[in-house]
Protein backbone atom coordinates (compact mmCIF):
# COMPACT_ATOMS: atom_id res chain seq x y z
CA UNK A 1 0.00 0.00 0.00
CA UNK A 2 2.88 2.64 1.20
CA UNK A 3 4.83 1.66 -2.37
CA UNK A 4 1.90 2.91 -4.65
CA UNK A 5 2.62 6.62 -2.98
CA UNK A 6 5.17 6.39 -5.37
CA UNK A 7 4.47 7.16 -9.10
CA UNK A 8 6.81 4.82 -10.51
CA UNK A 9 4.96 1.88 -8.47
CA UNK A 10 1.54 3.21 -9.47
CA UNK A 11 2.66 3.07 -13.05
CA UNK A 12 4.54 -0.29 -13.54
CA UNK A 13 1.46 -1.68 -10.92
CA UNK A 14 -1.53 0.16 -12.82
CA UNK A 15 -3.06 0.69 -9.55
CA UNK A 16 -3.59 3.50 -7.37
CA UNK A 17 -5.50 4.79 -3.78
CA UNK A 18 -8.84 6.17 -3.76
CA UNK A 19 -9.13 7.40 -0.23
CA UNK A 20 -12.35 8.78 1.73
CA UNK A 21 -15.92 7.36 0.79
CA UNK A 22 -16.74 10.04 -1.73
CA UNK A 23 -14.72 8.54 -4.29
CA UNK A 24 -14.71 5.14 -3.11
CA UNK A 25 -18.31 5.06 -3.22
CA UNK A 26 -18.18 6.15 -6.80
CA UNK A 27 -15.55 4.10 -7.89
CA UNK A 28 -17.67 0.83 -6.19
CA UNK A 29 -21.14 1.93 -8.31
CA UNK A 30 -19.24 2.92 -11.69
CA UNK A 31 -16.39 0.74 -11.65
CA UNK A 32 -16.89 -2.44 -9.38
CA UNK A 33 -14.57 -4.51 -11.54
CA UNK A 34 -11.77 -2.04 -11.16
CA UNK A 35 -11.88 -1.96 -7.09
CA UNK A 36 -8.67 -4.58 -6.16
CA UNK A 37 -9.32 -4.47 -2.31
CA UNK A 38 -11.24 -2.11 0.25
CA UNK A 39 -9.72 -0.89 4.03
CA UNK A 40 -11.97 1.14 6.32
CA UNK A 41 -12.20 1.21 10.05
CA UNK A 42 -14.94 -0.16 11.86
CA UNK A 43 -16.68 3.18 12.76
CA UNK A 44 -16.94 4.16 8.99
CA UNK A 45 -18.12 0.61 7.78
CA UNK A 46 -20.90 1.27 10.29
CA UNK A 47 -21.11 5.18 8.68
CA UNK A 48 -21.25 4.00 5.11
CA UNK A 49 -22.81 0.35 5.37
CA UNK A 50 -23.90 0.91 1.77
CA UNK A 51 -20.27 0.91 0.18
CA UNK A 52 -18.75 -2.20 2.44
CA UNK A 53 -22.09 -3.82 1.10
CA UNK A 54 -21.81 -3.05 -2.30
CA UNK A 55 -18.14 -3.80 -3.01
CA UNK A 56 -19.16 -7.01 -1.55
CA UNK A 57 -21.85 -7.87 -3.52
CA UNK A 58 -19.18 -6.89 -6.82
CA UNK A 59 -17.22 -9.52 -4.87
CA UNK A 60 -14.38 -7.24 -3.73
CA UNK A 61 -12.77 -7.87 -1.02
CA UNK A 62 -13.52 -5.54 1.76
CA UNK A 63 -11.10 -5.43 5.06
CA UNK A 64 -11.54 -3.87 8.51
CA UNK A 65 -8.66 -1.82 9.76
CA UNK A 66 -7.75 -0.05 12.76
CA UNK A 67 -7.24 3.24 12.46
CA UNK A 68 -3.54 3.34 12.89
CA UNK A 69 -3.11 0.76 9.80
CA UNK A 70 -5.04 3.02 7.82
CA UNK A 71 -3.40 6.12 8.43
CA UNK A 72 0.07 4.23 7.77
CA UNK A 73 -1.26 2.72 4.38
CA UNK A 74 -2.65 6.52 3.05
CA UNK A 75 -0.96 9.91 2.08
CA UNK A 76 -4.07 11.90 3.66
CA UNK A 77 -3.64 13.71 6.58
CA UNK A 78 -7.09 12.79 6.89
CA UNK A 79 -7.77 9.50 4.96
CA UNK A 80 -11.73 9.62 6.50
CA UNK A 81 -11.70 5.88 7.43
CA UNK A 82 -11.04 4.44 4.10
CA UNK A 83 -9.14 3.63 0.89
CA UNK A 84 -9.23 1.53 -1.94
CA UNK A 85 -6.70 -0.14 -3.88
CA UNK A 86 -8.34 0.51 -7.60
CA UNK A 87 -6.73 -0.64 -11.02
CA UNK A 88 -6.34 2.79 -13.45
CA UNK A 89 -5.03 2.99 -16.72
CA UNK A 90 -5.09 6.48 -18.74
CA UNK A 91 -7.67 6.11 -22.07
CA UNK A 92 -5.89 6.43 -25.47
CA UNK A 93 -6.54 9.38 -27.39
CA UNK A 94 -7.09 7.32 -31.11
CA UNK A 95 -10.34 5.78 -28.86
CA UNK A 96 -11.50 9.11 -28.14
CA UNK A 97 -11.33 10.88 -31.38
CA UNK A 98 -13.26 7.39 -32.30
CA UNK A 99 -15.57 8.37 -29.91
CA UNK A 100 -16.61 11.32 -32.00
CA UNK A 101 -16.82 13.65 -29.08
CA UNK A 102 -18.42 17.26 -28.67
CA UNK A 103 -16.48 18.79 -25.98
CA UNK A 104 -12.92 18.10 -24.82
CA UNK A 105 -10.34 19.35 -22.26
CA UNK A 106 -6.94 19.51 -23.10
CA UNK A 107 -4.06 20.91 -20.14
CA UNK A 108 -1.07 21.88 -21.31
CA UNK A 109 0.70 22.41 -17.92
CA UNK A 110 -1.33 22.32 -14.97
CA UNK A 111 0.91 21.64 -11.78
CA UNK A 112 -1.58 21.79 -9.28
CA UNK A 113 -2.93 18.62 -7.92
CA UNK A 114 -6.32 19.95 -6.36
CA UNK A 115 -6.79 22.15 -9.98
CA UNK A 116 -6.23 19.21 -12.08
CA UNK A 117 -8.80 16.75 -9.62
CA UNK A 118 -11.25 19.40 -9.86
CA UNK A 119 -10.86 20.52 -13.49
CA UNK A 120 -11.87 16.17 -14.26
CA UNK A 121 -14.88 16.43 -12.03
CA UNK A 122 -15.76 19.74 -13.71
CA UNK A 123 -15.47 18.72 -17.00
CA UNK A 124 -17.47 14.91 -15.74
CA UNK A 125 -20.13 16.94 -14.46
CA UNK A 126 -20.55 19.59 -18.02
CA UNK A 127 -20.11 16.13 -20.08
CA UNK A 128 -17.25 16.34 -21.69
CA UNK A 129 -16.45 13.30 -23.38
CA UNK A 130 -12.65 13.64 -21.94
CA UNK A 131 -9.93 15.38 -20.20
CA UNK A 132 -6.43 15.18 -22.13
CA UNK A 133 -3.38 15.65 -19.96
CA UNK A 134 0.16 16.82 -21.10
CA UNK A 135 3.47 15.18 -19.88
CA UNK A 136 4.14 18.88 -18.61
CA UNK A 137 1.21 18.07 -15.80
CA UNK A 138 1.02 16.69 -12.59
CA UNK A 139 0.63 13.38 -12.37
CA UNK A 140 -3.37 12.04 -12.79
CA UNK A 141 -2.58 9.01 -10.48
CA UNK A 142 -0.99 10.81 -7.41
CA UNK A 143 -3.42 10.85 -4.34
CA UNK A 144 -4.14 14.34 -4.02
CA UNK A 145 -5.51 14.34 -7.33
CA UNK A 146 -7.04 11.48 -7.27
CA UNK A 147 -9.26 12.63 -4.53
CA UNK A 148 -10.30 15.58 -5.26
CA UNK A 149 -11.77 13.92 -8.91
CA UNK A 150 -14.10 13.01 -5.90
CA UNK A 151 -14.27 9.37 -8.21
CA UNK A 152 -14.76 11.28 -11.95
CA UNK A 153 -11.71 9.50 -12.75
CA UNK A 154 -13.65 6.38 -13.07
CA UNK A 155 -16.75 8.47 -15.20
CA UNK A 156 -15.00 9.78 -18.24
CA UNK A 157 -11.29 8.45 -20.17
CA UNK A 158 -8.27 10.69 -19.22
CA UNK A 159 -5.34 10.58 -21.48
CA UNK A 160 -2.07 11.41 -20.13
CA UNK A 161 1.59 12.59 -21.28
CA UNK A 162 0.21 14.13 -24.48
CA UNK A 163 2.48 16.62 -26.50
CA UNK A 164 0.34 19.58 -26.60
CA UNK A 165 1.00 21.06 -30.28
CA UNK A 166 0.64 17.61 -31.63
CA UNK A 167 -2.65 17.07 -29.84
CA UNK A 168 -3.84 19.95 -31.39
CA UNK A 169 -2.63 19.39 -34.72
CA UNK A 170 -4.13 15.85 -34.22
CA UNK A 171 -7.51 17.01 -32.77
CA UNK A 172 -7.94 19.92 -35.81
CA UNK A 173 -6.98 16.77 -38.21
CA UNK A 174 -10.17 14.67 -37.18
CA UNK A 175 -12.37 18.53 -36.93
CA UNK A 176 -12.71 19.06 -33.50
CA UNK A 177 -11.93 23.22 -33.31
CA UNK A 178 -9.24 23.90 -30.74
CA UNK A 179 -10.13 26.87 -28.29
CA UNK A 180 -7.75 28.40 -26.54
CA UNK A 181 -8.85 29.97 -23.20
CA UNK A 182 -6.79 32.88 -21.95
CA UNK A 183 -7.58 36.36 -20.21
CA UNK A 184 -6.35 37.94 -23.55
CA UNK A 185 -8.77 36.58 -25.78
CA UNK A 186 -10.53 38.99 -27.68
CA UNK A 187 -13.95 37.14 -27.83
CA UNK A 188 -15.51 36.01 -24.66
CA UNK A 189 -16.56 32.39 -24.11
CA UNK A 190 -20.23 33.10 -24.69
CA UNK A 191 -19.74 34.88 -27.89
CA UNK A 192 -18.44 32.23 -29.80
CA UNK A 193 -20.16 29.40 -31.21
CA UNK A 194 -19.48 26.47 -29.68
CA UNK A 195 -22.20 23.78 -31.14
CA UNK A 196 -19.11 22.61 -33.11
CA UNK A 197 -17.33 19.07 -31.41
CA UNK A 198 -14.39 21.32 -29.78
CA UNK A 199 -11.43 21.35 -27.09
CA UNK A 200 -10.52 23.88 -24.89
CA UNK A 201 -7.29 24.34 -24.70
CA UNK A 202 -5.94 25.44 -20.90
CA UNK A 203 -2.58 26.44 -19.69
CA UNK A 204 -0.48 26.90 -16.67
CA UNK A 205 -2.47 28.10 -13.28
CA UNK A 206 0.52 30.76 -13.31
CA UNK A 207 1.83 31.47 -16.74
CA UNK A 208 -1.27 30.84 -19.06
CA UNK A 209 -0.47 29.68 -22.11
CA UNK A 210 2.50 29.25 -24.13
CA UNK A 211 2.43 31.88 -27.05
CA UNK A 212 3.08 28.85 -29.61
CA UNK A 213 0.29 26.73 -28.12
CA UNK A 214 -2.23 29.75 -28.30
CA UNK A 215 -1.07 30.35 -31.66
CA UNK A 216 -1.93 26.73 -32.90
CA UNK A 217 -5.29 26.74 -31.82
CA UNK A 218 -8.13 27.94 -34.15
CA UNK A 219 -9.09 31.31 -31.68
CA UNK A 220 -8.07 32.39 -28.15
CA UNK A 221 -11.55 32.64 -26.02
CA UNK A 222 -11.66 34.86 -22.51
CA UNK A 223 -14.08 33.86 -19.53
CA UNK A 224 -15.31 37.87 -19.14
CA UNK A 225 -14.50 39.45 -16.25
CA UNK A 226 -17.11 41.39 -14.54
CA UNK A 227 -15.52 42.98 -11.03
CA UNK A 228 -12.02 44.06 -10.40
CA UNK A 229 -10.49 40.17 -9.80
CA UNK A 230 -7.44 40.13 -11.94
CA UNK A 231 -8.09 36.50 -13.00
CA UNK A 232 -10.60 32.98 -12.03
CA UNK A 233 -8.42 30.29 -10.70
CA UNK A 234 -7.64 27.35 -13.38
CA UNK A 235 -10.18 24.80 -12.43
CA UNK A 236 -12.89 27.63 -11.94
CA UNK A 237 -12.01 28.38 -15.57
CA UNK A 238 -12.53 25.12 -16.99
CA UNK A 239 -15.67 24.72 -15.27
CA UNK A 240 -17.09 28.11 -17.10
CA UNK A 241 -16.10 26.58 -20.02
CA UNK A 242 -17.51 23.40 -20.46
CA UNK A 243 -20.39 24.48 -19.10
CA UNK A 244 -21.02 27.23 -21.87
CA UNK A 245 -20.31 24.00 -24.28
CA UNK A 246 -22.79 22.45 -22.41
CA UNK A 247 -25.65 25.08 -22.92
CA UNK A 248 -24.59 25.31 -26.44
CA UNK A 249 -24.92 21.53 -27.29
CA UNK A 250 -27.54 20.48 -24.97
CA UNK A 251 -29.47 23.46 -24.52
CA UNK B 1 3.36 38.70 12.84
CA UNK B 2 3.03 35.38 14.14
CA UNK B 3 0.53 36.72 16.76
CA UNK B 4 -1.60 37.20 13.71
CA UNK B 5 -2.19 33.91 12.60
CA UNK B 6 -4.34 33.72 15.97
CA UNK B 7 -8.11 34.70 15.14
CA UNK B 8 -8.49 36.90 17.96
CA UNK B 9 -5.80 38.58 17.64
CA UNK B 10 -6.79 39.35 14.16
CA UNK B 11 -10.41 39.99 15.20
CA UNK B 12 -8.86 42.54 18.05
CA UNK B 13 -6.88 44.42 15.61
CA UNK B 14 -8.59 44.58 12.54
CA UNK B 15 -5.24 43.00 10.98
CA UNK B 16 -4.99 40.09 8.75
CA UNK B 17 -1.69 38.40 7.32
CA UNK B 18 -1.63 39.02 3.06
CA UNK B 19 1.00 36.00 1.74
CA UNK B 20 2.07 35.47 -1.86
CA UNK B 21 2.30 38.49 -4.42
CA UNK B 22 -0.64 37.68 -5.94
CA UNK B 23 -2.82 38.55 -3.08
CA UNK B 24 -0.38 41.92 -1.83
CA UNK B 25 -0.31 42.79 -5.65
CA UNK B 26 -3.54 42.97 -5.84
CA UNK B 27 -3.90 45.46 -2.37
CA UNK B 28 -1.46 47.55 -3.20
CA UNK B 29 -3.12 48.20 -6.55
CA UNK B 30 -6.79 48.15 -5.13
CA UNK B 31 -6.64 49.25 -1.73
CA UNK B 32 -3.07 50.53 -1.01
CA UNK B 33 -4.37 52.88 2.66
CA UNK B 34 -5.35 49.30 3.89
CA UNK B 35 -1.75 48.01 3.44
CA UNK B 36 0.51 48.80 6.87
CA UNK B 37 3.64 46.64 5.98
CA UNK B 38 5.05 44.87 3.27
CA UNK B 39 7.88 42.35 4.29
CA UNK B 40 9.53 40.49 1.11
CA UNK B 41 12.90 38.40 0.52
CA UNK B 42 15.91 40.13 -2.06
CA UNK B 43 14.70 37.75 -5.24
CA UNK B 44 11.08 38.65 -4.40
CA UNK B 45 11.60 42.28 -4.48
CA UNK B 46 13.87 41.93 -8.04
CA UNK B 47 11.12 38.95 -9.06
CA UNK B 48 8.68 41.36 -8.20
CA UNK B 49 9.73 45.15 -8.58
CA UNK B 50 6.65 46.74 -9.24
CA UNK B 51 4.55 45.62 -6.32
CA UNK B 52 7.43 47.16 -3.96
CA UNK B 53 7.67 50.54 -5.96
CA UNK B 54 3.90 50.68 -5.90
CA UNK B 55 3.64 50.38 -2.27
CA UNK B 56 6.58 52.54 -1.53
CA UNK B 57 5.08 55.13 -3.84
CA UNK B 58 1.87 54.82 -1.76
CA UNK B 59 3.71 55.73 1.26
CA UNK B 60 3.81 51.90 2.59
CA UNK B 61 6.54 50.41 4.75
CA UNK B 62 8.30 47.92 2.81
CA UNK B 63 11.23 45.67 4.25
CA UNK B 64 13.64 43.42 3.27
CA UNK B 65 14.08 39.92 5.35
CA UNK B 66 15.65 36.80 4.85
CA UNK B 67 13.76 33.69 4.06
CA UNK B 68 13.98 32.31 7.05
CA UNK B 69 12.33 35.69 9.14
CA UNK B 70 10.23 35.32 6.48
CA UNK B 71 9.00 31.86 7.07
CA UNK B 72 8.79 32.36 10.72
CA UNK B 73 6.37 35.07 10.09
CA UNK B 74 4.08 33.11 8.17
CA UNK B 75 1.27 30.35 8.01
CA UNK B 76 1.94 29.38 4.66
CA UNK B 77 4.49 26.04 4.02
CA UNK B 78 5.54 28.13 1.24
CA UNK B 79 4.82 32.48 1.39
CA UNK B 80 6.50 32.84 -1.73
CA UNK B 81 8.99 35.44 -0.45
CA UNK B 82 6.54 37.84 -0.20
CA UNK B 83 3.56 38.45 2.74
CA UNK B 84 1.93 42.28 4.10
CA UNK B 85 0.07 42.91 7.20
CA UNK B 86 -3.32 44.97 5.92
CA UNK B 87 -6.05 46.33 7.58
CA UNK B 88 -9.05 44.59 6.97
CA UNK B 89 -12.94 44.89 8.27
CA UNK B 90 -16.27 43.12 7.48
CA UNK B 91 -18.97 45.33 5.27
CA UNK B 92 -21.93 45.69 6.69
CA UNK B 93 -25.05 43.98 5.33
CA UNK B 94 -27.46 47.22 5.83
CA UNK B 95 -24.48 49.21 3.82
CA UNK B 96 -24.74 46.30 1.03
CA UNK B 97 -28.43 46.77 1.01
CA UNK B 98 -28.26 50.36 0.64
CA UNK B 99 -26.06 49.90 -2.52
CA UNK B 100 -29.37 48.56 -4.44
CA UNK B 101 -27.15 45.13 -4.76
CA UNK B 102 -27.99 43.21 -8.24
CA UNK B 103 -26.67 39.55 -7.08
CA UNK B 104 -25.26 38.57 -3.94
CA UNK B 105 -23.86 34.69 -2.16
CA UNK B 106 -24.61 34.03 1.19
CA UNK B 107 -22.90 30.78 2.46
CA UNK B 108 -24.77 29.20 5.27
CA UNK B 109 -21.90 26.92 6.50
CA UNK B 110 -18.90 27.31 4.23
CA UNK B 111 -15.98 24.86 6.41
CA UNK B 112 -13.22 24.26 4.22
CA UNK B 113 -10.87 27.82 3.42
CA UNK B 114 -9.73 27.29 0.06
CA UNK B 115 -13.61 26.96 -0.76
CA UNK B 116 -14.36 30.20 1.21
CA UNK B 117 -11.85 31.75 -0.13
CA UNK B 118 -12.54 30.73 -4.18
CA UNK B 119 -15.81 31.67 -3.45
CA UNK B 120 -14.83 35.19 -3.00
CA UNK B 121 -12.72 34.99 -6.03
CA UNK B 122 -15.44 33.78 -7.88
CA UNK B 123 -18.22 36.25 -7.08
CA UNK B 124 -15.20 39.42 -7.29
CA UNK B 125 -14.92 37.84 -11.22
CA UNK B 126 -18.61 37.68 -11.66
CA UNK B 127 -19.32 40.95 -10.51
CA UNK B 128 -21.25 40.40 -7.65
CA UNK B 129 -21.76 42.94 -5.13
CA UNK B 130 -20.86 41.19 -1.94
CA UNK B 131 -20.69 37.51 -0.02
CA UNK B 132 -22.19 37.14 3.09
CA UNK B 133 -20.80 34.82 5.35
CA UNK B 134 -23.05 33.15 8.51
CA UNK B 135 -21.45 32.52 11.63
CA UNK B 136 -21.03 28.52 11.31
CA UNK B 137 -18.36 29.16 8.49
CA UNK B 138 -14.83 29.04 8.44
CA UNK B 139 -12.80 32.23 9.59
CA UNK B 140 -12.48 35.07 7.00
CA UNK B 141 -9.05 36.05 7.70
CA UNK B 142 -7.59 33.38 8.41
CA UNK B 143 -4.69 33.31 5.99
CA UNK B 144 -5.90 30.14 3.69
CA UNK B 145 -9.04 31.99 2.95
CA UNK B 146 -6.92 35.34 2.23
CA UNK B 147 -4.57 33.34 0.01
CA UNK B 148 -7.71 31.71 -1.99
CA UNK B 149 -8.87 35.01 -2.53
CA UNK B 150 -6.14 36.23 -4.48
CA UNK B 151 -6.77 39.62 -3.34
CA UNK B 152 -10.25 39.65 -4.08
CA UNK B 153 -10.84 39.94 -0.12
CA UNK B 154 -10.32 43.88 -1.01
CA UNK B 155 -12.34 44.05 -4.10
CA UNK B 156 -15.56 43.76 -2.54
CA UNK B 157 -17.36 43.73 0.47
CA UNK B 158 -17.50 40.60 2.67
CA UNK B 159 -19.93 40.18 5.67
CA UNK B 160 -19.80 37.82 8.64
CA UNK B 161 -21.03 36.38 11.65
CA UNK B 162 -24.48 36.42 9.90
CA UNK B 163 -27.66 34.12 11.34
CA UNK B 164 -28.59 32.26 8.28
CA UNK B 165 -32.38 32.71 8.25
CA UNK B 166 -33.11 35.87 9.58
CA UNK B 167 -30.19 37.09 7.17
CA UNK B 168 -32.33 35.74 4.17
CA UNK B 169 -35.46 37.63 5.65
CA UNK B 170 -33.97 40.82 5.80
CA UNK B 171 -32.65 40.26 2.11
CA UNK B 172 -36.33 39.27 0.97
CA UNK B 173 -37.53 42.34 2.80
CA UNK B 174 -35.32 44.66 0.65
CA UNK B 175 -37.09 43.09 -2.40
CA UNK B 176 -34.18 40.64 -3.06
CA UNK B 177 -35.00 37.22 -4.18
CA UNK B 178 -33.70 33.92 -2.39
CA UNK B 179 -32.37 31.27 -4.81
CA UNK B 180 -31.50 28.72 -2.88
CA UNK B 181 -28.75 26.35 -4.73
CA UNK B 182 -28.92 22.58 -4.14
CA UNK B 183 -28.64 19.77 -5.88
CA UNK B 184 -32.11 18.72 -5.57
CA UNK B 185 -33.51 22.08 -7.02
CA UNK B 186 -36.92 21.08 -9.63
CA UNK B 187 -35.45 23.73 -12.32
CA UNK B 188 -32.07 24.50 -13.28
CA UNK B 189 -29.87 27.51 -13.03
CA UNK B 190 -30.45 28.24 -16.82
CA UNK B 191 -34.37 27.96 -16.36
CA UNK B 192 -34.54 30.12 -14.14
CA UNK B 193 -35.07 34.60 -14.54
CA UNK B 194 -32.25 35.88 -12.95
CA UNK B 195 -32.60 39.33 -14.11
CA UNK B 196 -34.21 40.52 -10.69
CA UNK B 197 -32.01 41.54 -7.41
CA UNK B 198 -31.25 37.74 -5.83
CA UNK B 199 -28.76 36.30 -3.63
CA UNK B 200 -27.51 32.60 -4.03
CA UNK B 201 -28.07 30.71 -0.91
CA UNK B 202 -25.20 27.86 -0.80
CA UNK B 203 -25.11 25.26 1.87
CA UNK B 204 -22.80 23.25 3.43
CA UNK B 205 -19.50 21.07 1.68
CA UNK B 206 -20.59 17.74 2.46
CA UNK B 207 -24.33 18.22 4.08
CA UNK B 208 -25.77 21.29 1.86
CA UNK B 209 -28.52 23.14 2.61
CA UNK B 210 -30.65 23.07 5.77
CA UNK B 211 -33.96 22.24 5.04
CA UNK B 212 -35.32 24.86 6.81
CA UNK B 213 -32.81 27.20 4.82
CA UNK B 214 -34.08 25.84 1.59
CA UNK B 215 -37.89 26.59 3.23
CA UNK B 216 -37.06 29.94 3.58
CA UNK B 217 -35.60 30.56 0.39
CA UNK B 218 -38.23 31.62 -2.49
CA UNK B 219 -37.46 28.67 -4.52
CA UNK B 220 -34.16 25.97 -5.20
CA UNK B 221 -32.77 25.77 -8.23
CA UNK B 222 -29.75 23.39 -9.28
CA UNK B 223 -26.66 23.32 -11.55
CA UNK B 224 -27.17 20.43 -14.27
CA UNK B 225 -25.07 17.30 -14.25
CA UNK B 226 -24.92 16.28 -17.36
CA UNK B 227 -22.15 13.59 -16.83
CA UNK B 228 -21.98 10.91 -14.30
CA UNK B 229 -20.65 13.27 -11.47
CA UNK B 230 -22.23 12.93 -8.35
CA UNK B 231 -22.02 16.45 -7.76
CA UNK B 232 -19.30 19.90 -7.66
CA UNK B 233 -17.27 21.61 -5.14
CA UNK B 234 -18.85 24.10 -3.48
CA UNK B 235 -16.67 26.75 -5.28
CA UNK B 236 -18.03 25.47 -8.73
CA UNK B 237 -21.19 25.47 -8.26
CA UNK B 238 -21.05 29.02 -6.75
CA UNK B 239 -18.50 30.40 -9.30
CA UNK B 240 -21.26 28.97 -12.23
CA UNK B 241 -24.62 30.55 -10.29
CA UNK B 242 -22.88 34.06 -10.24
CA UNK B 243 -21.74 33.64 -13.89
CA UNK B 244 -25.32 32.58 -14.66
CA UNK B 245 -26.50 35.93 -13.21
CA UNK B 246 -24.11 38.06 -14.98
CA UNK B 247 -25.26 36.37 -18.15
CA UNK B 248 -28.69 37.68 -17.25
CA UNK B 249 -28.08 40.67 -16.06
CA UNK B 250 -24.99 42.73 -18.31
CA UNK B 251 -26.30 40.66 -21.48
Amino acid sequence: MRALSRRSVRARSGRILLEGPQGVREAVRHAPDQVVDLYLTAETAARYPEIADAARAAGRWVHEVSEDVLAAMCDADSPQGMVAVCEWSPGELADVLASDPACLVLLAEVRDPGNLGTVIRGADAAGAAAVLVSAASVDVTSPKVVRSTAGSLFHLPVVTGLDVTETIARLQASGIVCHAADGAGERTVDEADLGPAHAWVMGNEARGLPPEVAHACDDVLRVPIHGQAESLNLAMATTLCVYASARAQRG
